[in-house]
């Protein structure tokens, strides 16, 4: 068989979301009532469409409406070649620049990775192969996740904000729960391990202090036991001091620890003190962070998330480069749908090795924007989509609705720190606090 | 579309063959009158056939025969579960083990390599795609080569050995010409340029002592002038002092230096004395030699080859490696027939950079195994292959009539010393000579 002439892009449709989100605590603030994706879709001339989400905010938005002209009449199997117009066009700097958060400013690698996943999208529909097929194949027909706690208000955001549905059950009513000490985490640990299966839990920390936290990890051993792995993500407000205390404490109790202390200089010298692992999304985010990553040591395992690292390809490359610098890969998730999702699952799919579950906001949002409505977890695992592509379709309606929702709620970026200070005002987002 | 059942390997046939090739001069002794190379076919239940060439020997084609249990009844498009197949039969270590040359005992690499590039052949012929396209896509479309020069004695190699062919022209009868000092090789140069139209131009040195071949690289210079690069590979034959001392005679007359010493330490010291990069094939050639490499800063610019790195996807993976730690790829070669060429231009033009001209001995070489006939080079530079897959058919006859000369030739493994000591009674390698 040979493709005729190649597809060629003739349209790209970007539709920003707004997506129920709790009142989740974290160590830059609080979750707004809803999260910002923005929903990519390519169409080509022989009408063959690809869809993608990313992490959306206006500056983004307006990135992707500049990079719709260098899109429009390209074909979705040049990959590479896109990418370099992206990179002339916003400058290579932008794959690697950033601000206050981590990812902050890193335009080309996000922008390429909603082109880039929409693309394979449209290459697995061509070809008739699932994505995971399009990054080397299958090394696993599931791809499992680990519960991820938060300690958080009662609320069940979006409309609701601080209220709860109180016709909720399951996970539902539990998800709207409050838990804001040791007792609340394990019980919300128990809903979500009911109703997913989770295998292994992550706490979200950096909101209280260390010692508040460290009970926390040590209930849930309690009460879950040796055979649950936990770890604890306390981003990096830990100084290296009481990051060596605290993770002295935890030895032998989690799998490894997150980000307990900033950069990776100070990363390096905890590793050094510590033999539980240590775990990255905030000290090693893009490639040109690696060579100082490998010259101090920083970490045992990057927590990589495809729309930040450049797409699904980039992150099968970043896996080599792990392999090769006895580096594991597991990783890293913001508040999500399922277009995402299916991408994280068939790079977890493909991934040579996937030692650790991987992390998820999933549980904690209810909308969903594609038709076979929101996925299922069987033992905390998705299976691999078996379609062509992504394997995944869009609701047109359940994206009007949500896309109503960004119109309606006003809000045009993530900003945890003015959140909470609708609850605690004054409250400061702190780099290192404890 | 979508492929309703996977396709399986049905069969493997791996063919031997022997290729004709000249009494050329290097390091390790002299080129045989035939180099030995393995023809590798894969061919799926539907009748698909995938085609691949790999250096030959008989424990390589051993390991083949190994092999072919673990891949018949797979699907070719499952690489990365085929890879995790060899690894555990053939074991890791046989990804970077060495002995006395650079790539001895890598079976794991070097048989996956034969197997990737014959379903990579076979995917792309499944979904329409050359292979680029299955790279991540065409960067370029035509890849460029230099001209590979090399000190030899008289002779057209194959069933002529040291006599020649009175009838050849061109370049034919240029390939045939005694070539041990620098006017040898500037003719040599000039007819291959002329024939083929390179715009850079490599020597292999390590065969006489530092002055002669330095003498030989000013002597290309003055015939070529500055617009024509030049490097020059003593294969490490040189001391540390020796490769500063002959570098800095050169300095600004090369692009770079290639392995003028031997392993990534020494390399690095001279390194740090010179302004010339330095390339290597030899001290930096697995992933396992990275951190190494890396540590010390052996070298400048990775000499790559896809029979040896383990396939083509893994050599852009090393391409990120490269770019992420400051290095250039470009490409290594040995005597070579137009499958492991097609192979590297497909693997070129799908490079994200290419800043120099890849090594090919491909004018060396006279024998063709495939429908089309030789490769033609166009200003040094080959076009990329459009239709799907490879872009090459087996020619039959050629395969039969290549595979006689390789069940009469008697070699069984490449040793140029014990060619040279045929002409130079009691000639031995030695690893460092000057
Ligand atoms: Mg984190
Ligand atoms: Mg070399």
């Amino acid at each position: 068989m040979k493709i005729k002439s190649a597809p060629r892009i003739r349209e790209m449709i970007i539709t920003p979301i707004a997506i129920t989100d709790p009142p989740l605590l974290n160590a830059a603030g609080l979750h707004a009532p809803y999260a910002l994706r923005t929903i990519v879709e390519l169409i080509t001339d022989d009408n063959i469409s690809g869809v993608s989400e990313i992490p959306g905010n206006t500056s983004i938005n307006e990135a992707l409406e500049e990079a719709r002209q260098l899109i429009i009449g390209r074909s979705p199997i040049q990959l590479s070649s896109i990418g370099r117009e992206l990179e002339s066009y916003f400058g290579k700097e932008t794959a690697s620049a950033r601000g206050e958060t981590p990812w902050d400013q890193r335009k080309l690698v996000h922008i390429f990775s909603a082109i880039e996943v929409a693309c394979l999208d449209i290459i697995g529909k061509i070809t008739g192969l699932p994505v995971v097929d399009l990054l080397g194949g299958k090394m696993r027909d599931r791809v499992p996740f680990a519960a991820y706690l938060f300690y958080k208000y009662e609320g069940a955001g979006g409309e609701l904000g601080f209220n709860i549905d109180r016709n909720a059950t399951g996970w539902n009513a539990a998800r709207q729960a409050k838990a804001i000490d040791p007792e609340g985490i394990v019980h919300q640990a128990k809903a979500m391990g009911k109703t997913f299966g989770f295998r292994s839990i992550k706490l979200k920390g950096g909101v209280f202090e260390p010692d508040q936290e460290t009970a926390a990890v040590f209930a849930l051993r309690e009460a879950f036991g040796e055979h649950i792995p936990l770890r604890i993500d306390p981003n990096a407000l830990w100084t290296v001091e009481t990051s060596i205390q605290y993770g002295r404490k935890m030895e032998g109790i989690i799998e490894y620890l997150e980000d307990p202390t900033r950069g990776q200089k100070n990363m390096s010298i905890v590793r050094q003190a510590l033999k539980t692992p240590l775990a990255t999304n905030m000290c090693t985010t893009s490639f040109d962070d690696i060579p100082g990553s490998v010259a101090v040591g920083a970490e045992d395992i990057i927590l990589s998330d495809h729309h930040f690292w450049g797409g699904l390809r980039a992150s099968m490359e970043l896996s080599k480069i792990c392999s090769t610098f006895g580096r594991h890969l597991s990783m890293h998730s913001n508040s999500h749908l399922g277009i995402s999702l299916a991408a994280m699952v068939h790079l977890g799919a493909a991934l040579p090795h996937l030692p650790y579950d991987l992390d998820t906001h999933y549980p904690w949002q209810s909308d969903e924007v594609i038709k076979t409505g929101r996925f299922n977890f069987e033992d905390g695992a998705i299976a691999v989509p078996n379609e062509p592509g992504l394997g995944v379709e869009l609701d047109r309606q359940a994206l009007a609705r949500l896309h109503q929702n960004y119109l309606q709620c006003g809000l045009t970026k993530r900003d945890d720190e003015t959140e909470m200070q609708k609850v605690v005002p004054g409250w400061k987002f702190e780099a290192v606090r404890w």
